[in-house]
């Protein structure tokens, strides 16, 4: 359908100007100030509201809503050994899951979301397809790559002295990219806004071979490629254990770095690392808050925009951050950096923050062409942000507001591919209230869990790390 | 009058507990698991509810609301400068603004505001009246410190050679104590909710008579102290220029140093100092939002826990964070430090940071005997949070999902003083819309500022700093 968004308040490059949108079919027609065009079957009135491209969840794990708030604060390596503890969700919960975490991502300004989606064992088809299903029900545009690896969980620690050897797992590489390309026959469709992408979790539990399978699929299908990278000193150390040389190092050697490749996290990068991801154009997925919790670091994020790295926001799953809300990723991650260079001139202003969320967060699916900015020609992803709610007032420069101040439902509409998707604050396209009834039914209360897990590892790990008995 | 909550869920030593807690007056009378008492003449039904005794904004600048959003990144003496361009609010305004900051705050779960009060120059006493006005409307309870100094500003700024002279101010020393005294004679009704505190801004703009004065006040009418301390690198330097001596050795010898002293930001301290805090147990307000903004540093908030020294959670001015919502200040305030020590049982659990929040800001207000847990004979001052709400679903650790993750709208009612104010998520003591309405008639959206103030310090700022030209 064609309809018009009127009047509304759009960055310029002096200040703010009011502008009239016209949408056609699924992308953005015009922009100008000469009314609505003619065309226009339905125009939705923008007055007082600030019309921005939508932004880019660009990293989580849908599924780890289920924990979210349980596990306390440790390092990654203590807190993925007790998330393993929790019993694997079943189909119906992945397809919850990945309805919260889009509900959030909307109501947060995102119209796009990355999900590194954590399989169920032997049922990792229809993890895809629940998740699948509520990302096509809700109308989010959405990335999903299925978290694989060939290597157990007790060969992602360096051993500090012995190289590592590769523990049995569950399935065979063979098994897992038979499954990839399986996924990717049945649920990539680009066009529908669903995207298939390799994402093998990281070299610290995947073998080369595994790897290599990903990039010929990538590039037999011209599928986006993603991975963690360096999240933890101890991922650092392993990387050299295992291959005699940084982490980057070895995905360059392997060939899977690339201007399609986004990585998530990128903390523990020396400079010439750093370098490297600048010489291949690929994107740093910032995930800010999960990374204080699990207290992995402050990834270089002001060097990486001094190399030329493009960088995005992401939330991180829910089991680590402990929230899906995009501005506060967007808030933190920008504002984070002041403390890391003594000059201001270097540090990230808001109107550079909703670039990197939006535009950084397209270029790192290698669609810059098509989303990201408000232009002519573009895929109609589009956020209308409500400037008389209070979180938003008094007037002052609504992008500083947005990115420096703490928005409370201030998400008024939003659509994707030119479908709205959300309306007067809530989202049409689903029942969020029974989805509210259903996450409370299948969960309750829990009292101070004792992780097992966590027990077992913790000797082992603080004597790698060097940490005092 | 005599009312009960029932079935309110409660932090115990081992996980939550279902209470019923009965109110008399001003005080909690009973918590218990009988059922509501008998004489509550109304109940309150908390099912799925957390109950937790209120939080302490405990530092903010409430006019500094009319500023949000509008200063680009700098450090605090660039950012100050620009803020000073703005002309000085009108007493409305003031009014407006702690209505504004008191929302916010109580939305969020604090249930006392600490206002470190910029004045309107030449209408000092108006402006405290303006901010009581609204505090004492709205219920929530503050304490008002008008914030005060007597040295110009120039002279906040280190020379980087020789000692820095004081320029000359306004007013004068005695003038600002009898406009003080006044201040406390007029306002300062503890047992209704308000109390006045000296609040000199710091030595770097503030004489030693000055303090010797606020101390004479302090002592004769028992009010708390407050200022801010070391927020920065500069005032590290000027403090030396100026005393020949850590800033808080200054404040040691002039014995403004005291448990019913808190101080806002102490990043910039060395360990002796930090001892020094500790010594006359200070309480620390922690500003992270503030700081990370302004690229103030990471106050040493571990070390301080370490050697004992109170901490509790403040928003600081909403021109430097830019919101006032306290549980983003406890959440990004526990999680940040996790980056600052490789040792995770060092980091601030979820319970702490709760802890730190209520009990810790009551501590730094010297009314641990009367706020900050949930104990019969203590004040009524408490929060109900909606448990059902989507942001804190799927049911895990509730103080979990309130501190680690992104509450939206969570808290469903508060009491202040036995006193209900928040009800059904509304505030319901003034009309919020009409707070709304008014703080948009009042402002308009700004085109890109350009600071003349921040133009010309630039240049020596940069020198003494020893950031290139």
């Amino acid at each position: 359908m064609n309809f018009a968004i009127a009047q509304a308040l759009v960055p310029a490059a002096e200040g703010y100007t009011t502008v009239d949108v016209g949408i056609e079919a699924d992308k953005i027609a015009s922009i100008g100030s000469q009314g609505p065009p003619p065309t226009a079957t339905q125009t939705t009135n923008a007055q007082n509201q600030l019309l921005l491209p939508g932004f880019v969840n660009a990293h989580t794990h849908s599924s780890e809503i289920w924990q979210r708030g349980t596990i306390p604060p440790y390092p990654l390596e203590l807190w993925i050994a007790e998330l393993h503890e929790f019993s694997p969700p079943d189909p119906e919960q992945i397809y919850l899951g990945a309805l919260a975490t889009a509900v959030e991502t909307l109501l947060s300004g995102g119209t796009t979301v990355v999900d590194h989606l954590v399989l169920i064992p032997g049922k990792e088809i229809e993890t895809v397809e629940a998740a699948v299903r509520a990302y096509q029900e809700i109308g989010i545009r959405a990335f999903v790559g299925p978290l694989i690896q060939d290597q157990s969980l007790e060969t992602g620690m360096p051993s500090g002295d012995s190289p590592t050897t590769s523990g049995d797992y569950y399935t065979s590489t063979e098994e897992i990219l038979a499954m990839m390309g399986q996924v990717v026959e049945r649920f990539h469709q680009p066009e529908a806004g669903l995207h298939v992408m390799v994402a093998p979790t990281g070299g610290q539990l995947c073998s080369d071979a595994l790897f290599a399978g990903c990039m010929e699929l990538s590039d037999r299908f011209d599928l986006c490629r993603h991975a963690h990278l360096l999240e933890t000193k101890a991922q650092k150390m392993l990387a050299w254990e295992k291959y005699g040389c940084s982490a980057v190092e070895h995905l360059q050697r392997l060939g899977y770095l690339s201007e399609r490749t986004s990585l998530a996290h990128c903390i523990w990068l020396d400079e010439s690392d750093r370098q490297i991801l600048a010489d291949h154009r690929c994107t740093v997925v910032h995930n800010p808050l999960s990374n204080l919790r699990l207290g992995s670091g402050i990834a270089p994020i002001l060097h990486y925009r001094q190399l030329g790295v493009n960088v995005a926001f992401g939330c991180d799953g829910a089991a680590s951050n402990d929230a899906q809300d995009l501005l506060e990723a967007i808030k933190v991650g920008s504002l984070l950096h002041n403390t890391t260079d003594f000059d201001y001139r270097n540090w990230i202003h808001p109107r550079e923050a909703v670039e990197m969320a939006a535009l950084g967060g397209a270029k790192g699916l290698n669609l810059a062409g098509e989303l990201g900015t408000l232009e002519t020609g573009k895929q109609a992803d589009l956020v209308l942000y409500d400037l008389t709610n209070l979180s938003l007032l008094p007037r002052t420069d609504p992008i500083g507001l947005l990115v420096m101040g703490r928005p409370s439902q201030a998400v008024n509409a939003a659509w994707v591919n030119g479908r709205q998707i959300v309306a007067n604050g809530q989202v049409t396209t689903i029942d969020v209230d029974t989805l509210r009834q259903e996450l409370f039914a299948r969960s309750q209360w829990q009292v101070n869990r004792q992780s097992e897990n966590v027990r077992q590892l913790e000797a082992p790990y603080r004597r790698v790390m060097g940490l005092s008995e």
